[in-house]
Parts: C-alpha cells; sequence; structure tokens
C-alpha cells in the first residue's frame, strides 16, 4: 500500500533579517512560509512520500503565495481553502554566538483562526490516506480551530489511520478560554505516536516524573493506545553550537540515538519538525532504532539550511546516519 | 514664533516587493514604515519645521524600530506610547506600465487600534505647538481611536492651533461601528484646512456638487471656520506615468498649479502626504498661489523617491518651482 | 466539461543580468526558468485552467528545481520525466533605451533533446485532456524530439483535442539535419489554431503573401483544417518602449485588437506565450473579437513583470480590457 | 538625578565588504557609521540612559545621513555642529579563519579635524549631564581637536561631572606635530575612570610595568584622581574564535570578570566600545564586581551584530550574565 | 600602423546609491571606478583599440583593486604608479523624473594629487603610442600634477601623436591657486582637437561669442594648429529623459548629428567620455560626418548602462546608427 | 632571470548558491570564474609572478566575461583564443555543518573540448617562460585537448621549462574512449613536479603502495624525471570544519607541513589550487620545508575567501607561516 500522509495546521508567513542583523537593523526581510506541520509535510514530500495539507489560508495573493511555497517543494495543496482573515505572520531575528534567535508572533486573528469547522468535508480528505499528523499549536489557536482538529481525529480514527500528535506546549497561545489539560489529553488519547518532553506533558496532560522514561511509562498507563513516545535533547553552548540527540520510547524501552555536535548552525527554526518528519519516514521502512537515528540524522541536516523546511533527500540522511563523507565535497 | 507641527495618526510597517516583483514572486521585502501623518511630519522635518508625532506602537522591538524610522528622520518620538498589540502592516507591490500598483492592508487589532485615549495627555503634548494635523484615516481605526482624535482636536482648539485635516475616506476601514457621515462633520468643524477631494465630501459630509468649486462653495457654508480647501488632481496614464496638479480653494477663488508630467515613475505611495507637507509649510512662508505650486512641486518630487515619505529639502522643491536645473546633473 | 490543456516543450533555466548590467559587468544572476510552452502553461493556471506541462528534465537537482518552478505555479507536472543530459539554460541581458536585450543559448545536449519517445505513454498523458498546445522550437530541437512531437500530436488527433501550434521560426535552432519545410506542414496541417508571423510562413511553409491577410488566405487553403491564425505586431521604438496589437484571422477576417502603448517596460521576454495563452484561455471562454483583446491586453501586462511567466488573473486582464484603473492604485 | 552622558569625537562612514568578500572582490560595500565614542553613545541609548554625542560633521547630504544614523538610534544630535571639510571614511573587511580583519582609515583633512574649537559652547552643551566620555583618538586628529577635548574636559571638571577616557592608543594618528605624552597626561589627570592596556600606558605615559596590575599601581600614583583602569584581554585564536575577558581595577583590587569563548564571531569591530558602554552601565548601577561582569557581557554581544554598534538591551546582557538561556530561541 | 592610445588623468572610487534612493535612505552603496579619461580607455578598449591609461593610485587595496578594474575591461595598466596619499571618492545619487542627479565629491589629497612629476618616465610611457587624450580636470587638480600633464603634451608633441584634450571646466576644482586662464591655453595650443562647450571656452580661454559656430571660429584663430573642435548639446526633459545631439567643428564646417530622444535613462554618467572615446574611434577610421554620429550613438548607448564606462562594441554602436534593430530582442 | 608562468586549461563560469541555500531554493546566482590550472594563475599573479593562461573561450559575450575575469586578478590573457562551442559551467551548493558542499558540472561540449591544437602555436605561447603547469583534469577532456596538452609539454620540455602536474583524478570525465592508465604516465614523464594522492596514482599510473611515502618511491622509479611529489591531507570533521597539511617528497624525505585546524571555513573550492600556487612560488623562493609551510598555508587563506581564487599575498601567507598576528584586526 503506498503511503498518504496528512498534515494540518497554520502555514504563517516568516520575515527574516539576514546577516544576523537585528530587527532595528534590519532594511530587507527575507520571505518563507512554514509552520510546524506544513514543515513535516515538506519534508515528507521530499523523502518521496505523498503529502497533502490541510489548512486555511487568507484569500488573497499572500494566501496564495503561501500555497504555492508548498506547493513548490511537492507538497499537495488541493485540501487548501482560502477565507476570510489576515495571513499570520511571524518574524524571526537569527541569533549568533551567545546571542539567541527571536521570534516574534504575529498570528492572531488570521484567517486559519476563523475558519468555520464545517467547510471541511474530512471523510473527503482523508480518502485514501494512511497517516494523519497534528500539532497541539492547532488546538491552542481558538475553539472553532480545536472543533476542526477535533473532527479530523475522529475521522482519521475512524478510517483507521495512524495518527501522531506533536503535544508542543506554546505558553503565549491558549487564548480563547481553554486550558490544555481539558482539550489535550482528549487528542493524545486518539494518537498512537505523541512528541512530548517533560514541560509538554506537565502542562497538558499534568504529567509529572523524575526523568523521561518515567514520564513515557505514566503516559503509556494514561494513553494505553499511545505505541511511541518520542522527543529530542537539545544542549545549546549557544546560538550557533548546539547538540541534539533523538530519544524514542516504543513501550519496551527507551532508545537513544547518536548526540550530534552541531557548529556552526544556519537555521535552527524547523528542527523539531524535521525530527517528526525523518521519524515518520523512519517508523514506516525502518526497525526502530534506525528510525530513531534516520530522524535524527534529519533534524541535524535542518541545521545547516535557511528557512523551516528540512530540503534534504533520504539519501542525504542516510549517508550522514552512516558517517559516510560528512562534509566532503561531492562532485 | 517657531513653528511647531504635531501629526497624529497610526505608524505601520510597509513591506515591498522590489524590482517590480509580483507578490508571488517576492522571495525578499524591503522594510520601511509610514503612515499618512507620519509621512507628513517626515516632510515637514526635511523643510527644517520642528515636527512631533503622536502614535501609539506595539511594545517589542518592531515598534521600536518604528520610531527609530522617524526618528531617523529627524521627528520627534519622545511623545510616542507603547502599548499592547500588534504592529500594523502594509504589503506593496509597484505597478508598472498597466498593471496597476497593489496594497494589502493588514493593520486591524494594532496596538494604536487599542489605544486608551485617557492614556494621552493632550494639554502637555501640545504645549508649545502651533499646528496640528490629522486625516480621516484615523477616526475610522476604532471608537477608542476616534475618541483620541477627539480629545486632540478640542485640546488643539483650546490652544489655538491651526488645525489640517486630510478627510481621505478609506471605503475598508470604518469598520467599528461608525457611519463616517456621523463623525467626520464634527471633525471638520474643528479644523481651517482640509484635503477633499469629491468623493471625500460627498462620503464624509453628504456634499455633492457639479464641480470642485461648487463642493467648495457649498463646503465653506456648512463649515464656516474653514479657510482652505484643496486636492490634488491626478491623471494616470499608466502606473509609470502620472500627471499632477495642485487646487487650493481659499474661500475666494480655486487657484490651480502647473500640471506636471511625471513620466518614468518610481513610487507614488506618500504623493498626497508630500503635497500636504508642502502646502503646510507653503501656507506658512508663501502667498496662496505660491504655497500652492510649492506643495504640487514637492508632491513631484516624491514620486522619485521609493518608500512612503518625501525625503526632499525645501531648496530642492523650490528649484523645482522655478524651473531651474530640472533633472540636471548637480556635482 | 471541464477544460483541461496540455503543453509540451523544453524548459531551460534562465540567468538573468539585474539593473540593466551588461553581461560583462554581472557579479549575480537571477534564476527562474521557463520556454515557451511552458509559460504558457503557467499563464493559463493563473486563468484558473487545469493545465499540465509535458517535459524531460535532467535528473538532478536543477531539473527538479525547474519542475519546482513550475509547480509553484499551478502547473500539474506529474507527467514530467526525468533523464539523462544537461539542463537547457539561457543568458538573458535587458535591453534600455536604444540598446536592444540580448539572449544567448546554451540549450544544446539537454536531457530533452535526449529524450526516448518511447518512454512517453501519450494515451495515459492525454487521458481527459481537452487541448495540447505545441510550439515549433520542439520539432527544431532533435530528431527524437520530433518524433516525440509527432507523437503527441497523432495522440491528441486521435482523442479530439483542439491542437494549437505557435509557428516560431528560430533559426539557430534546426541544427540536427531536417529542413523546417519538410517537417512543420505535417505538424500544421494536425493544428487548427496556428500562430504565425510572415517569416514563419515562407520559412516553415514557403507560403509568402503581400500582406498577412493574405498570408493567411493561403494557410488556409494548404491546411483547411486550420480555424484560427494569428500574430502580435510589436513596433520597437526602443528596447524601453513598444507598441502592441493582436491579429486574429478566424477563417472570414482579419480581426485587429486595439493598440497599446509600452512604455517603461520592465521584461518583454515571454509575451509571445502571454498572448497564447489569453487567446486559449479568450477562444474557450469568449467570442473572437473579446478573445483577440483579452489575447493582446494578457501580453501587454506580461512586459511589466520579471521573468517569462505572466503572473496575472482573469480579473486583471479583463480589468486592462475594461481600461477600469489603469495604473491606478489598488487598496 | 537622572543619568546624562555626553560622548564627543569624530563620526566616520564605515564601508564593509560583505560575505567575507576582500577588498578587490567588492562590488557593494554595506554603508554604517560609527567612531569610538558614538558606538559608546549608541549602546548607553539601548539601555535607555539620555546620550548626547558632540561631533562636527560636514555640510551635506553624508554628514546629515550620518548624524540620522545616531538619531535613529536613540542617540541626542542637537549638539552636532555641520561645517566645512570631508566625511571621514573607513573601509572594513571582515576576516575569516586564519585571515584577520582589515581596516584602511581615509579620515584626514575632515570636517571634524577642521573644527573651530571657539564654535562649541561647552557650559550650554554640558548643562544638565552628569558623564563625559572622551578617548585618546581624539586628540590625536589634529591640534584644533585637542583644543576643544582640553575645553571639553575643563568645562566637565567644572561642573563636575564623572570623567571617562578610553586612551585607544593609535600609532597611524598623531601626525599634527604632538607626541601623545606630551598630550596625554593632561587629559587623563583630569579623569577619573580610565581604559588603558600596557601598550597605551606606555605610549601615552611612558608607564611601563611587569604585570597589569603593577601598570595600574603607577598609574594610580602618577593619577590620583583616577578612580578606576579596565581594559578587556583578548586572545584571538583565528578570526572567528577569540575569548574576553575584562579587567577592573578599583584602586584596591584587579577584578577579572568570567572569560567568554566567542566562536562564530560576527563582527568585532567595536567590541571595546561596547565594553566601556557596559562598564558606564554597570558602574551607575552595580557594585564593581557586577559592572565588570556586565561590560563584558554587553561586548561579547557586540561581537554577534554587525557594524559598529552594539544593540542590545540590558535585559538581554543581564541575562548572559546570569547565564540564562544562552543561546535559546526567545518566542 | 596599429593604433595605440595614452589616456591619462585620475580614477576614483565610485559610490552609488541604488534603486533610486537617495543619500540618506542608502544601506548599501555599489562600488566601481571611474575618471573621465579612464572611461575613454576603458570604451576605446571595449572597440578593439589597445589604450593603456596612466595615473598615480594608493599604494594599498583600494588602489589595487581600481587597476583591476580597469584591467578588467582591457585597459593596459602596466604604466601606472602607486604612492602614498588616498584614494579620491565620489558618490553618486542617481536622479528620475524631475529630480535631478547628484554628485559628491571626496577628491582631494589624493595620491594622485600628490604624485611626483618626475616620477613618470613620459618617453617611455608614450613609446609606440599613437595618440594621447587628457583632460581639463587634471591641471585642476594640483600644481604638481599639472607639471606632470604639460611634461606629457610635450613628450608627446616631440613624438609627433594626435593629441586630443576635452576642456572640461569644473568650477569646484582649481583651489591650489591657479587660474585656468594662466594655464589652459597653453595645453591647448599643444592639441589638435578639442571637446569645449561655450562655459568651457569662456572660462578657460575667455573666448565668448553669439553661437558655437563662432566661438569655434575664434577658437581656431587663437589656436590655429586645432583642426577639430567638438560638444554634445543635451537638452534635459527630466533626469529620466534627456536629448542628445553631437557637434563637430572640422574647420570648414558644424556637423551635427542626428538628435536621439532618450527616456528611461539608467545613468548618464560618463555619457561625454562615451562621445569622445566614439570620437576618437570615429576620426581613426571614418569620414567626420560619419565620425560625430558613431560618437554620439556610442554616447546614446552609454545612458542605458550603469556605470561609468560605456561597455558597447563597435558592431552595437555601428547597429545604432544605421537605425537596425533599435531595442529588439537579439537571439 | 624573471619567473614567468604558463598555466593552461579550461576556464569555467562558477553559478553558487547564497547563504547556504540548497539549489532548489536559489533565486540569484553568484557568478565567478575557474579552472584548477587559471585559479593557480590567479594565486601566483597575486604573488607578483608574471602569469600567462592559455585557454580556449567561447567567441561571445560569456566567454569575454571568463577573460575579463582572470585579466581582473593580473593574469595575462593574451595568449586566449575564442572559439565555437558553449561556455563550461559548474553550479556550486556551499554546504554547512554535516551537510556537504556539491559541485554540478555542465562541461561537455565547450569551446574548450571542441579546441583545434593546430590553433596554438606553442613555441611563441611559451617564448621566455620558466615554467609550465598542467592538471589532469585537461587531458580528461576531449582527444583534441589531449593532443593539444601534449603538445604544450613537449614544447616546454624542448625549451627547458620546469614543468609541473597535477595529476587530479576525476571519474566523471574521461569519457572520449580515453583510459588514464594510457594516457598519464606519459605526460607525468615529462613532469618534474607532481601533485598526487592515492587514488590519483593508482587510477592514472597503476601504483598502489602501503603508505604515500611507498607510492611516491615506486613513482619516483617508474618517473625518474621527477624530483617532487607532493599532496595535502584533508580531515572533514564537518563542511564547516576541516583540518589540512601539505606533504612533500623531494625524492629524499617526506617533509610535512604544520596541521592547520580550520573551523568556520567558507568557501573550500580551490584548496587544493592554491596550494599548487604556493608550492610553485615555495619552490622558486624557498628551500623545500619553508616551501611545503607557504603552500599549506597558502592554502590555509583560501578556505577563508568566497570563490575559486587565492586572492592572498606573500605577505599575508608568511604571516600565517610565522604565526603573527593570527586573526588579529589590521589597521
Amino acid at each position: 500500500m503506498e503511503h498518504k500522509i496528512i498534515t494540518l495546521g497554520e502555514v504563517m508567513m516568516r520575515l527574516s533579517t539576514a546577516n544576523y542583523e537585528r530587527f532595528v537593523q534590519a532594511k530587507n526581510f527575507e520571505v518563507t512560509y512554514g509552520g510546524a506541520e506544513a514543515n513535516v509535510a515538506i519534508s515528507l514530500a521530499q523523502f518521496g512520500l505523498h503529502t497533502t495539507h490541510v489548512t486555511v489560508l487568507p484569500d488573497q495573493e499572500l494566501g496564495y503565495a503561501a500555497a504555492q511555497y508548498l506547493r513548490q517543494y511537492g507538497v499537495d495543496t488541493s485540501a487548501i481553502q482560502y477565507g476570510a482573515g489576515r495571513m499570520g505572520v511571524y518574524f524571526f531575528e537569527n541569533g549568533a554566538m551567545q546571542r539567541a534567535p527571536k521570534i516574534i508572533y504575529d498570528r492572531f486573528e488570521s484567517a486559519f483562526a476563523h475558519l468555520d469547522p464545517n467547510d471541511t468535508d474530512w471523510d473527503q480528505v482523508l480518502d485514501g490516506a494512511t497517516w494523519l499528523h497534528w500539532t497541539g499549536i492547532t488546538p491552542a489557536i481558538s475553539s472553532s480551530v480545536l472543533a476542526w482538529t477535533r473532527a479530523a481525529l475522529d475521522a482519521a480514527n475512524h478510517k483507521g489511520l495512524v495518527i501522531s500528535g506533536d503535544i508542543n506546549y506554546r505558553r503565549n497561545l491558549w487564548q480563547y478560554g481553554q486550558n490544555p489539560q481539558d482539550v489535550m489529553p482528549d487528542l493524545i488519547s486518539k494518537s498512537s505516536i505523541i512528541v512530548a518532553g517533560m514541560t509538554d506533558f506537565e502542562n497538558c496532560t499534568g504529567i509529572t516524573a523524575v526523568d523521561y522514561e518515567g514520564a513515557c511509562q505514566l503516559a503509556q498507563k494514561q494513553f494505553p493506545q499511545v505505541k511511541y513516545i518520542t522527543k529530542t535533547e537539545r544542549e545549546a553552548i549557544s546560538a550557533s553550537h548546539n547538540k541534539l540527540q533523538g530519544l524514542l520510547w516504543n513501550g519496551k524501552e527507551l532508545i537513544r540515538s547518536n548526540i550530534y555536535d552541531m557548529s556552526a548552525m544556519v537555521d535552527r527554526i524547523g528542527g523539531g519538525d524535521a525530527y517528526m518528519a525523518g521519524l515518520i519516514y523512519g517508523l514506516l521502512h525502518m526497525k526502530d532504532e534506525a528510525a530513531v537515528e534516520f530522524a535524527t540524522a534529519a533534524s541535524v541536516l535542518k541545521h545547516s539550511i535557511p528557512g523551516d523546511a528540512n530540503l534534504v533527500s533520504v539519501e542525504e540522511v542516510n549517508a550522514l546516519v552512516s558517517g559516510n563523507n560528512i562534509g566532503k565535497l561531492l562532485r
């Protein structure tokens, strides 16, 4: 059976300063488009999988440009709808050395936040799909988006899709009156693969534990249908130098990938989404140990590429996993 | 007495495509800042007048950058306040030939729209000022901004400032429940100089007439304190080629400036604001005929400069009025 | 029945100098992708039609980037194949004033030129399609491409598609041993709409006449299945200033569009392709007179946009045809 | 009492190659403005202090642009004068790896060098000020500038301002006939805070010692009014990788800050000025130990920002001092 | 005999704002190099003539870069010397529409101004040369440069070279104590071809006349060895639109070239130098009428190219003269 | 005797993505020109040696631009010929972190590949020369180029030039039917200095050995006229971080240079050519030990400069060898 992945979530315009300029120095912004789930979709499309991103964009040129951006990188945009409301934007100032990178969000009142859950026919959108991926950013946006997300997960469950969810707790969202702990457990209980760190667990499920393995065990008790729990551990020596490791709990053991030393980093945005895409690809094609290695290596490569999206092929990720030709000139 | 001009209104971030690219082609946006009233302030500062712009900006880096932009060009930013809310943005795609330039506004829910009228002490802000300039864009934004504008005009009237208002009717604003015809006549009645075209009159005061002179006569009857009514007439042969003329009704006659042929235009945004700044300067320093010539020539020069602001000196405007060295290399 | 357009032909990388620099001054080239037929496809996709471009690209990153470029603008790239050979390239130096624009082609030995005609299953590619568009550039490239083109036209004829062909005689092609007069008449005889100027007719069919109407009459005698013959007439006052008119022979009369004065031109490459796309859209939705006006206006707008592709909507073309808001700022 | 800082010195145009290009490769230069003292002023303005920079700029557009640059970043430019003479320029080629960064100065015969000391009314300029900062670059420029500097220090002393001086010996200045050892001791004797390294001491005062502590003790004997002596120690592993430590002699002990490892440096120009600004802020708000930590952390952050000026806030410096979130993405 | 042209004069760095920005808006400057005589040399090198430029540049990277710039375009730089002093600079702000282009010179105290006339062995430099070209800018710089120029002309006369001089009176030069009327007649009397307008004649020779033909006749009486007198007449409709005509007095009649209408001009700097180069080429290869047409067409093409230098070939100039393919796309 | 170096080989256009973008992200390419042998020529010209590069370029603007590029950096281009055929191109995507840099060659069917060996009069080209440098890339291109290379080496041997050859085996060349082992030994036997790694030896001569010293000893037996064998050893920790060491076998011993740690690398292309140029300069001016240190330090500096060419002076290389001021700001 051919894999067909569905991702859902907001797509924002990203406006970045260049050459390590601070916001107040900028006379130009680089324009790209992204969002946690769309980033996963783009990465999976580079891996050769059929991916469809479902979202609502503003019905004007900036919305069309966002769809074009996804389509350019091979994502199926036929399920995208256009509605009233603004384009969500985020401003990005890259960091360097000991100076942290910085994001200013400007995403409220977007066309996505104002979507009408009844406008999406999930049975049709999910037709033929095998996997659905969502993140905790989506239900945090508005009550209509929450209803839309729930409908998607219910339809996906009904059709037997694999469902993965990246908890991704964001303190500056959740401003429409819902508490994540009242919302997220229900969504998690419909998923079989969960990305969650310790604070995600605490904020969205109330689970606390001494260590990650303990948290995974507690989560599995609370959400017995969850088969995999995963996260990356990032050590920030500076904005230009991080270390990265992937962790995957498969119900039996906590598998740890190699630790990668990432110096001279180019752009860390989307590193987690690149990991998620790598893990989806990995779980579809490899054993658990290999999958987490693939996912972590994919994430590492993302840090060398400007923009949100991980524009690397399966062959390039495998070359890094196998340690071949790292950094050597390819002719 | 030294002239000291106060302008009030929203400042937005302007994001422009470059090299005549369409929005969907853009990989970079040029970043500048502007707004109808702030554009007047910047232009007057280049003419050597002391100008203070009063506004509310978001309390984060983008708001600080907007203030820096005004300060850079010599505008006094000491009365700017910083508050919650987003940075208003507008996206600009320049036109060329028969293809029209295009603006996409993204200004709702800005820090300015959410200002608290009680936060501004107009007595203090207007202290020592001699002229206040407002536009019809401001009362169109929100009810709190309307209240803030009214307070400004009342305080200015009380202190005896000259008040000029650019009616500038914008159909896509006025979304907070007020009808301009219920609001604008009151504001106009507090002003002695009014910029208004035929449709501005019709939409904001109900005045209709066969020609501009007739409209001015009707307006003067309705608003007897108004001493000057003015507008520019623009003939668009193409996006790159316009003709421009200034018209000034001084209560007795309708004065028409020379008509300027503007081919190879660079950027038409802010042309009206440049005219207004030229007129303020002109009325302060010249007779009526000279003032409208100065204002029109100032506006013409704006069309040769990228960005919203008219970065020209009094000497440069006068050289154009006098017809000296037009387009000749200055060493 | 929904319209579904197929275009076939080579896609090249276009490398352009910026800011009117000459080749010897360039330190950067702008990178876009285009080709006469792909340009038609992109333009039709902006008009909302389903378009599929069929080509062969090199099986490496530059080939993938070319496909991404088409996909970005909404062209269906699912029929594109990847093979051995290089990416065709053309270098473009824009002209200004009395200095002519200049193209240096570097397209020989491309993956497209080396395609294997047996690799394309035209029955499958044309399934559900209603229109096929080809140009005389394609059969001029190599004998295998000629065979591929013939197979496409035969399959399209068999399935009853409308076939349009842009003769587009290029002296610097046809280097593989075939004479256009031995090849083109057969291809023309399979088409019902033909773009051809006087020299195209002479070089590809031997038809000569005193004027265009006469040539059309002769052509119709020789190719009785041809229903429409069309071309644009361009008067070049300078590289920055042209005049443009569309001419359409519909078997009964020669219809001439309005003449457009194009000063301050931005980029004239793809003007003919924009005309062709406009004509296809026009003939599908309008009467003949309206169609040629739509096509000519579409071509005019192309001259205001950098790159090969005409990124305008039906509404924008109609606005120019109707003479509304030409060059006026749209808010 | 509110702090109000005065800085005085030349402002130059800085023209930098981009992307690690060498001078001979450059087709564009980045344009910013700076100078040792103006850099201190800009940094202090970001820290929220009122700072006024006093200088003379050429009376033409480039001079106005330099003033705009300072004003943009919040420096009070009301004391700047405009005179005859050229704009001082310096060309900067950034280094990378083992290749050193390089500056070519072109500052002679500037408007600043030709200032008339009688044109500045120091009593008025210093009115309300609490601190004056000068550097040894200024008296090295010309005899009139030396007289101007002396007058400033005398007026400041008379008014009871704190005076800080950065010795900053530059071998390629001092070309107008004065020996620094005949000039600098007098200026130092009017200051209570001195930045000086071992070679600065030797060249400007004749003081030599085995180590820095010894030099400080000797200097304090010679200049008993000096309360603080300070410098940074920089270890250059490569142009991209330095280590940095601040040292502060407070009359009792030599305090050493943490050593920062700076790899992937962006721009090292202005690192010393950022340290000085940090120290001024620190000494005004903290104890000695905290002040030198604040100053060193401020300097470290400067190395991550392109241009001369340290565009960081007090909160950002404190975050680095406290070791919080170093290099972590801020949302 | 092969033609070998010698040009002498200062080479300056040109720093230009881009995209019609004013100086105060610029964040980048474009870097090129030029000078009236070097511009002639570059243009002649494009025409295929051997040209050697003689100058003195500063002995540092910026001087080397200037020499590289000339060498890049085929000028023989083997006679260039390197000395102490700065690089002359000029800042250029392009004009548009009714806004004039502007130059700010910063050329005093350059390495060229401080050259030692004894350092150039003119016998060796002129060995094998057939033509020497100088301009009135050179003797206006300093007394040592004047002596150097005189020595060059004397040596050239002695060796029998053709000598052409472009009077090019510049009011803001001549600051070293010499009056042009005391210097220029002697230099003119050593030349056989002179470029001079009416004000050049008046300021440099005292000749005044009713019209240009009259001035030429008077000049010929005063300088009987002069065979040709020439100038261009430029009518400036705006900064973007000029008309241009060449005039050549050959001792018998005043020949006038076609008048060219130059709209959408790109860069007018160097237009006169392009004319001069065209005239030198023309007089060497054509009759007088053809020479002035060639020269004028060459100058026209210069206005379409950014930078000082006229990077066009003989074929391109001839195509314009013959009226072929003006502005038509060349494939 | 003055040294005069001849290099021969193809010059290609290099098109590079910027800011670590991948090919599919690029909207602009940086344009430079290079080739293994031309890179050596440019570097030697910076060292002050007279160098002449011999090649064939296409007879159109891109070919002229390539020659201009070499001439700009001081290479004598008088022996370059222009012929039919295309400009060889290579596309370069820089790597970062663990992501490898990547080259896509597009060099087949170039003007160089199609050169006619009889068009070069080697006796004339080599007149006065003292050294000839070739690489194994050249004979790998086509049979006519092989014949041309052989003729060059024979003429050079006959005239007694020193001949150096960089074996530089490239698997993706050698497509014209020749086996390197049938061609290269003959060319090596005409050279006295050889750059070769272990795989070069194996592929081009069949020599295999346990270690490099062993391979050198075998090579010397087979090619007794070879006096020096050399290579660099590069350890790639990542694309941004390499270590580099030079090795020189002088017939008696294998000399190893210092190992340089290169982090924050800018551009590694041309590193080997920079080494070769350094070695040529070194062997001409120093003892063997110093020569290999000079060559290795030159190569290290190349990695800090964008583009193929090593734009550093002898003084800069010596400073690195001596360990002075590494990475310290030069004023």
